[in-house]
């Protein structure tokens, strides 16, 4: 199945009459994972039609106002909405009270629950099945984390020729070798998955900063991400602004990507100067010529790798 | 000078595509009055070309975040774009620890003083030269205030051959006549004000009632009003929800209006589930023939009454 990126809100601090403030939902099925829920996004997602019943989890990467204003107005419309499904919220240490002390001071009451899970170090913050998301401290004025979305490998393509060769009938012993399981064949043979299947398929990932500066462990972070979306507030020539309030030129987010070996840079972010941000992405792509310009309701599809 | 009134936000606890959450602005030259402030308020601000830094009062009319979960972001947006101009804030009582609690958690600095003022009981809650502004509590779920916004009567028009055939002559004596004194002229005769002016003028005024079912004083709270915006969030055949809710049917708006004796009624806070609200419209003007329904960006002008 394809996961689909949609960008909600691609602005900086400030939101335009072209850019919503910061969030990004990536549709898996009908999963929702959202990062980051600036002032908006409700309005947001009903333009771009992201569903407010479906299974979602938000993870915001730091608590400044236009990274997380959004989220106290959207648990009460889905409330309003009646949604029963509970929610997951993942972010910084100081999540959990701004979100209590909105629902305290506005009175609010909800149809769901919300579990709100503060990320106190770096590593898994969320595992299932098929996917997760890890997080990694990154460098902006407050504690502030960047999250990779990670779908798990995939067990490598089945050679039902080959299993037949062995001599293994069609049924259960195919599902447990699929499964990843050795079997005995109906003759006493001992056959690995391996004896019968592709390499491991690798999963998608997908890299979201949230704000910051470069560091240096981002490389490993996002190694090989098919999509980085990354911090590019301010162009080139006011890489001292951005060193001071923690965020990142096109240069440096495409240095970034280029060291992670990235498919793709997507640049986000976009300082309220830049009525036209086509110099942001201009400068990006001198570094990294896979770059792009988020804009809001851009959806990026990436299909299974097969 | 003609006063501008201007629908920020027309829609009812849940946002649509057409209708952002609660938001009025009542603009006298470069002074700003804005009523209830719900999320998005800072973007229709920008597409409305209300201004981030004229002088200007937020006055909420309860801690339900559908009216009041735009501040914040508000607040912080002023200060990025570096505002110099104090802003006064009055609302129910529990409106500054929201917004300390906020602000402390989204540690975010202001460029600008903010005073917040908790209204605590019925009256005048600003009061300047020209204009006021007076709550009165409204009858919704909680604690709530409707806010009528009132020019003073200006004084009555200057008949200068009257003052001419009176042996005033031009100058001083002319000005302590306008200021409403009264004089002794060169002969020494008395001369009051009444003697060379008209009536005095009366001043506009337009009420915004916030969430509410109908209430005993509001006739006379409203009284003569240029324009009443009254909640409207349910049609006539839901008057029960709206009885539970706290909020008004159309018929209910208008029953007030008219009550009130004003010269015009908008209907506003329309609920999401009506995606063409002209039914509303209609039953409103089978009891008050001059009902407008509110959308966004809607501007009525006032002018200034001769």
């Amino acid at each position: 199945m394809d996961i689909r990126v949609v960008f909600l809100g691609t602005s900086g601090s400030v939101p335009t009459l072209k850019r919503s403030l910061p969030s990004v939902v990536v549709k898996c099925q009908s999963n929702q994972y959202m990062f980051d829920c600036g002032e908006n996004t409700q309005h947001q997602m009903m333009k771009a039609k992201v569903s407010f019943h479906n299974k979602m989890k938000i993870f915001i990467t730091h608590l400044h106002g236009d990274h997380v204003l959004g989220l106290p107005g959207l648990l009460q419309t889905m409330a309003l909405m009646d949604r029963k499904e509970p929610i997951q919220i993942y972010g910084p240490k100081g999540l959990s009270k701004f979100l209590l002390c909105t629902k305290k001071a506005l009175n609010f009451g909800l149809t769901y629950q919300v579990e709100i899970n503060e990320v106190l170090s770096d590593g898994i913050v969320y595992d299932e099945e098929e996917y997760q998301v890890v997080a990694t401290p990154s460098n902006h004025a407050v504690k502030s984390y960047a999250f990779a979305f990670i779908e798990k490998p995939r067990p490598g393509k089945f050679y039902p020729d080959k299993a037949m060769a062995l001599g293994i009938p069609v049924g259960n012993l195919w599902s447990k070798l699929q499964r990843g399981e050795e079997i005995s064949t109906p003759d006493g043979k001992t056959v690995k998955p391996s004896d019968v299947m592709g390499k491991l398929r690798a999963g998608r990932k997908i890299v979201y900063t949230g704000d910051t500066k470069p560091f240096d462990s981002f490389a490993e972070f996002a190694k090989d991400a098919d999509i980085i979306i990354h911090d590019c507030t301010f162009d080139n020539s006011l890489i001292e602004k951005a060193n001071i309030d923690g965020h990142s030129t096109p240069c440096q987010a495409a240095e970034q990507a280029k060291a992670a070996n990235a498919k793709q840079l997507v640049i986000s972010h976009i300082s309220a100067r830049y009525s036209d941000a086509t110099l942001l992405l201009e400068e990006a792509k001198k570094v990294f010529p896979n770059s792009i310009l988020a804009e809001d309701f851009m959806e990026i599809k990436l299909p299974l790798i097969k």
